[in-house]
């Protein structure tokens, strides 16, 4: 796998209590990500959030905090995501999902 | 609540352990951002960092770590961003505020 | 320092566990960008992902989870990233590595 130059970052926000099939609905987007062999994925944990459900979500001591905000990030070529988001359409994902360009400097493939 | 197209990615850097009377500043900025409607607001935890004051803030045990780096991350539109920044004014944030764009692909508002 | 306008945001993803001279490679990267003098500097730690390695990471219990995803964001100008990227050179940094550019709108440099 090659990835250099121009690439596209693919940001989606989820909850950590959204469930797909009874299991973590970013887990499957990872899976998926990784069966597609997109070049990285990443979910990051945020501490407190809200989203298109409008809820503040928090993990302050003596609040609920079932649902969490998770931010997942998705680097490959503009190609390769424009051809992995249709993958995702039957997950009805709720919260923001958005792209922006960046210039990969190195991306060393292959290493075990 | 509609957003597509280009929007705007504001990040906002601030200690865990800055106080706005009282409370702490990061939950200040979400919940301004939560009043004033903004599509969406995160916050992820750093594990070790600096800002602009220069000091290394690390999570390592046998460290001192009451000062861990968060990343606040609002999205909406360019002009909706541009009208919530005079909101943050009187906050006096001591770390990096910056912006750049982004492409909203999904936007499910108003899902509870 | 002095730190507005056009800006670059350096994006590295490394293993928790990766290690340099028996040292975590995520904290021998934030102390070169100390040393450097970058604006700002912050890991965020991943709860689960896969990169060059190809490896899904993950934090779930009863998985192991000895090399979790960290993603480490510098940010600074285009010639001071320029200048610092040659700094990493001798790391073998394993995972990706990417720029893009934001725009600065506060950052108060000199607080204590």
């Amino acid at each position: 796998m090659k990835l250099s130059g121009r690439a596209v970052r693919l940001s989606i926000f989820v909850g950590e209590g959204d469930l797909w099939h009874h299991k973590p609905l970013y887990a499957e987007i990872v899976h998926r990500a990784h069966k597609a062999g997109m070049a990285g994925a990443t979910v990051l944990r945020g501490l407190e959030g809200f989203g298109a459900s409008s809820r503040i979500h928090t993990s302050h001591p003596f609040r609920l905090s079932e649902d969490l905000p998770l931010l997942i990030v998705i680097v490959d070529s503009g190609q390769r995501v424009d051809d992995f988001l249709p993958r995702l359409d039957d997950l009805d994902i709720s919260g923001l999902v958005f792209r922006d360009e960046v210039d990969v400097i190195r991306y060393s493939a292959g290493r075990s």
